[in-house]
């Protein structure tokens, strides 16, 4: 059985995201697992997604963070959730703040990994810790503030 | 005479960026602009930049703030130079850190405005305050850490 991504559990309407929707054709398609506690995501850049030749645009990069991370906290709530009640009570969670650390250049021709791990619930926030791999080196470190609207 | 955008001072090879640069054909090509002490640009969304249906995705606004506010600490350094030594010689920063507050949902219909101010300089580190405005309101605010690298 092929795992499913955490996006493709999404409705159709709501898989239209640019970072992550699979309905959406111009978008980054990122699709992130569960791997254990932490969620995990592999996404190939396109040779336009530079900023500098060689080096991946900062803002794809804090695309990538964002989508992994709040993916993550929708993911985590729902398993809370369902582990709690039994039952599988949608909830949904938005980004309400991002950063991102720069700690390297990140190239644009290697594909990216992401590692996301939940690091705070605290009533309507989940806080997000999330590190992206090119190559095997840490090059951006980020955290979102993810807030529950539903 | 038309105002030239700073993006566009870059060199032919340096305008290749996916946020910003005249050279992308696939980026969002954001053009930023002095309006006194501030910068302003106004950029149109496709229908695919979005989240959810009717609202702009988190990921492009965070590109948005990144690329502006790189590109006023950039100008800002670049002018200061120039009025010091009367020369221009080249300065080049980048993004260290990025932080995008989410105040209220964009909307993906209608322009966005971003507005870009000197925070602070200190070394070799140029802080930027940036909001992002869709129909007058303020629907994101971000602070960029720009560090030179040459």
């Amino acid at each position: 059985m092929t795992k499913k991504a955490i996006q493709d559990q999404w409705s159709e309407l709501d898989s239209m995201c640019w970072g992550c929707g699979r309905n959406n054709k111009n978008g980054l398609q990122l699709k992130s697992y569960w791997e254990g506690d932490e969620t995990v995501a592999t996404w190939h850049p396109q040779p336009y997604h530079l900023a500098f030749p060689g080096t991946l645009c900062g803002g794809i990069i804090a695309s990538l963070i964002d989508c992994h991370s709040t993916n993550t906290a929708n993911a985590a709530a729902n398993k809370e959730a369902e582990k709690e009640s039994g039952s599988d009570p949608p909830k949904g969670y938005v980004t309400g703040s991002l950063f991102v650390k720069y700690l390297k250049p990140t190239s644009v021709d290697k594909p990216v990994i992401l590692r996301a791990k939940v690091k705070e619930r605290k009533g309507r926030k989940i806080t997000v810790t999330c590190s992206l791999y090119s190559e095997g080196i840490e090059t951006a470190q980020g955290e979102v503030v993810a807030i529950q609207f539903f």
